[in-house]
Order: structure tokens, then sequence, then C-alpha cells
């Protein structure tokens, strides 16, 4: 297919590539190829028991909709985290259903009812999350000496780099800086004065929705985002996660016409079947994925690539890239 | 409506707003208010001959989809620009379709036949657009001297500044920089051996699909991005305009299933029922649309607002923002 913008990386994985060089040209490097490339070491299992899986109704056609959703690790957001596994076991969200959708901010999903007299009863166990726990300290691996990183790369600057043998990407101030840990990303502030990390949003990352501060949510209400990574969230509210799977059966849903973006006429809200922890289903129906390792030399060579496409598509590499459009590479494993 | 996250500015706009602090509290300010409370001397008219109006088949329930776009103003991307306006007269869009939509990347329209003893033959007039073009004299009214800027913004740092009373992002570099001209976002290189600048993308842009380089595409096959902003396209790929209403008709359609997210069922395609310029439409019928003057005080009110929330949702102003999530206001005139 020609006249065609260059598939994003997740996509050209399944994909059929672009049209080759000329044939007596070497073939190029691309994000992809560096991903396709990568050892069998160089990737990480997700445990079933981080991801949840979403059965949506079926669609008007009577296709299967199913949002596979991984939990973020520690240091992260354990607080939401304990209360959504709960809240999973319980089954809770079962007979729910997604009820708001904005276009280019969230599709958001739960009870959504405001009337604490018609509200859903929670279930026992969930715990009040303080406001302090939007941050954390950094993780280990990253360390405070001479770091001069950050985040939002932009074209022809703001390369990331490496630091102790970390990706990092530069601040604009010495202290602040963003980097990947156990496959997420995530911001940090190095000021001596307070050495703390959070988990930042990008398309399709999944979060807590809450009522004004200093409320923080339950984890019971919770949003992906479908549009421009909303910065100015990231430590305001609760990441929780990601979609690896299935994001079209939220992003591409009608917008909302009721009160933000809520759906006012309630034939279009879309039901939820049922939420499982993936260890709670059969052995044979559980997810199995990998995420690629991002302290592995295959993921510095895919952030290096991405930042600097050579491929014949190109013309002028971008010399940096934004976080949000360094996504992880993540793959399903066959059974 | 509670557990939300708050509203972009756009819905906000439209929307009822979240619920007052404490009466005995002033109203806090917000990147709604600011807007709001704009002198009708800070909007500049839309000329109607500036905008495409593309309606759509009607939808499944027989709802009628119309999508705006409007045309960026020189010195950006005028030749193609100058096809479009070729093509739009020729009425060449009318009978073809949005044939490919991609999750957080882009939905494209226009003929999308590979093979060209198949394809709709262009109108007479069209120039083939040199890749010179991609980039373009800096706008004069940024200068050169002590610019130290730039663009997308992160949290806690990189907060849009004003510079020779400019509204300015500053670079990883000191001469790399973003900035708005004529209501449009644009980065530039103010290095002295290279003084360009350049249209970026961000959620809702509208460009020119092509194929390799060094084709730059006519024009005749249009995207929008539905995703996070993909900064490694630009000064790749010609960005042409922007959608300002009814995006929701191209970014909430299926995702395609085809190669490079093409519909390879071919009932999924969006029948393009015509595209008009705003100008040839019947006068009543003109599209009136007004734009945030972003050389206006408002304007880098609204920025400074919006870096810096402190309505009562949040509880850690970013300090910054992404251009991207700075979006130029722009509102429907009543006639």
């Amino acid at each position: 297919m020609t006249r065609l913008p260059p598939l994003t990386l997740a996509l050209a994985l399944a994909a059929t590539a672009l049209p080759a060089a000329a044939q007596d040209a070497p073939a190029p490097v691309t994000p992809a190829s560096v991903v396709a490339g990568a050892p069998a070491s160089d990737w990480r299992a997700i445990d079933p028991a981080d991801l949840l899986v979403m059965t949506l109704a079926p669609d008007a056609a009577g296709q299967p909709r199913v949002v596979t959703i991984q939990l973020i690790p520690p240091p992260f957001s354990q607080g939401w985290v304990g209360n959504i596994r709960t809240l999973a076991k319980a089954h809770w969200w079962d007979g729910t259903s997604v009820y708001r959708v904005v276009d280019n901010w969230v599709t958001q999903w739960g009870d959504g009812e405001d009337d604490a007299a018609k509200a859903k009863r929670l279930p026992a166990g969930l715990r009040e999350v303080p406001e302090s726990e939007y941050t954390a300290d950094a993780p280990s691996t990253v360390t405070a000496s001479g770091i001069a990183l950050y985040y939002q790369a932009n074209a022809g600057a703001q390369s990331p780099s490496l630091f102790n043998g970390r990706i990092v990407f530069r601040g604009q101030k010495s202290w602040d800086y963003a980097a990947y840990a156990a496959g997420f990303p995530y911001s940090g502030s190095m000021d001596p004065h307070r050495s703390l990390a959070w988990p930042i949003h990008c398309y399709a990352s999944v979060g807590v929705a809450r009522d004004l501060s200093p409320n923080t949510g339950s984890g019971a209400e919770l949003y992906t985002v479908i549009g421009h990574a909303p910065r100015q969230l990231d430590r305001n509210i609760a990441v929780v996660g990601r979609v690896i799977e299935g994001i079209e059966h939220l992003s591409a849903l009608p917008r909302g016409k009721g009160e933000a973006g809520v759906y006012s006429d309630p034939t279009l809200r879309v039901p939820i079947v049922s939420v499982r922890l993936g260890d709670e289903l059969p052995a044979a129906d559980q997810p199995k994925f990998e995420y690629l390792d991002t302290d592995s030399a295959s993921f510095a060579r895919y952030l290096e690539v991405s930042a600097n496409r050579n491929d014949p598509f190109y013309r002028v590499p971008a010399g940096g890239i934004d976080i949000c459009n360094a996504k992880v590479p993540i793959r399903r494993v066959k059974p």
C-alpha cells in the first residue's frame, strides 16, 4: 500500500513491511527490525497475576471484545493496584459498563453512578489511598550522580542517552528526567530536597478516576487515555497500568454527548461481562505476554533507532523521541 | 458527575463545569475561564475560503457526519495547500472514501488506489511540491536574538515563556524552539547556519500521505492524527491544516484490519459525499469560526494557566505544558 504514513511499531510488527529499499542496499534497520532481532534472553514474561482480562459484550456484528490490562509493578501506585486486585477477585466489575468516552482524552468504566444511595456497593478490604502515594522513591537502579536527562524529546534535540547503563531522557532542569523501570515509563526528580519518581500517562495508560482532591479514588472507576498524553495529570491521578491488547475496543467507541462525555443515551453504554485477574482463569486461557526488557541492549538500540529513523520513508531523522512515542515492545507468546 | 478526570478545554467550553470550590473561595481561574473571558478583540475570524467542509455519508443511525478542516496559513506548506484548493474546486474527493484507520496513529482518506491504471485521475494544475517546502523561513515575528526556548514541556520544567512578547517553548539546544504563528503551532531552529521553521503534528493535524521519499504526495490522499503526536513525522510529511470540528467522525471509526490498517472489508469504507471550500458554499451555509489570537494577552494567560493548573481538581501544577496539550482555542460563531 502506498501513500501511507508509516505504521507505528506495534502495528508494524504484525503488518506486512513497507516496500524494501533497492535490492543492492542493505535492509534498513528499523525499530521493528531491532525488536524482531532481539534475543529471547532480552524478553521478560508478564505474570498472568499482573493482568486484568476485561470481557465486554460482543460488538454489533457479534464479534468478541476483550481488553487486556497490565498492572503497574512496584514501586508505583501499589495501594490502588491492591484495591484493583480486591475488586477483580470480588468480580465487582461484572455487570458494570463503559460509560464515558471523551475524544482525545479518556474512555472510562465502572459503576458510573454518582448517587451514593444508588451506587454499587464496594467490596470489603479496600484501602483509602493517600495522595502521598502518587509518588514513590525512585527505582533503585537509577542513581543520583551526574544525571542529566529527560523525557519528551523534540525534533532535533533531547536524544535519549545512557547514564550508568540506563537509558534516560534529559530534563530542562538537571534533576528532572524520565526513564523506564520494569518495562514502564516513569519520570522523576533528583532535586536533592526531594528524590521522587512517578508513573506517567501515555496513550493507553490506565488510571484511577476520582472526585476533587484530596480524594484519590478507590480504583473501582478506571479510565484509559485515548489521545495525546495528558501530562498535566501526572502526579494528580494514579496511573495503575496500561492496556496491552484490545485498546481499539475502548478508543473507537462513539464519543459521549452527555455531561463530561458520559453517554446520555444509556443504550450506548458497553456492558462489562467480566473482569478477571489472569491467574484466576483456567490455565489454558491464561494470557501469556512478554515485554522487551527496558534494561537490555536491544531496548537501548530500539530507542536509538526510533529516535533516528533512516529507513527510506524518512528524510530528516528527528534526533530525539517523545517517551510516549517510544512504547515498550510487548508481544503475545504463543502457547 | 464525579470520579472524572477533568475535561479538555475544548469540551469544557461546551459542558457543564465541574463542581465549584467552596462558595467563600474565589472562583478558580481555569484555561476555560480565561478563554471565556477573552475580549472580542482577541479573537480572529477564520476566512471560510480557508476551510474545507467534508461531508461523509450519514452514520448507521442516519446521523449526519461533517468534518471541518482549517488549512494552514503561509508560510507553511503552501504548495500542497494550493493543490488541495485545486482538488476541492474540482470536487475531486466526491465519491472517494475514508479507507484507513490505525489506532493511535492516523485516519486516512482519498482514492486509496495503488494501481495507477485504476486510480482516479487527478485534476489538471497540481504542482509537484519539492521536499524543500517541508520547511520555511521562520515567521517574521520571531526574531533571533537571545532565543532560549522550546516545545514539549514536561512536568515540573519547561514552562512556556515570553520572548520579545512572543510565547515560546524552550528547546534542549538554545536554537530550537516552538511557538505559534497565526493560530498554528510550529517549531523552528535558529541555528545560525539554517534558520528554518516547520509546522508540527498534533492530535487532529491534517497531513499529506505519500510514498517513500523523495515523493511528497499531491495532497489528494490526506490523513489526520488520532493519537499521540507523531513528532517523528515533522519535516518528513507536509502538515496542511487541522480538523476543527467533527474529528470524532474520523477518530471513532473501526480500526482497519488490512495491510497498514486499510479496511480489508470494503463495506467499512466511509463514503465521502463531498468536500467543498467554505466560500464555495451558499452564504448562509458558510462555516464561521474564530480562533484566539496567539499573539494576544488572553492567549498568553491561557498558556500560563494551562501550564500551572490550580483549580480544585489539581494538587501538583505541572509547571509546563506540551505544546500539543495547549490547543489553540477555536469557537464557532453564531450566525
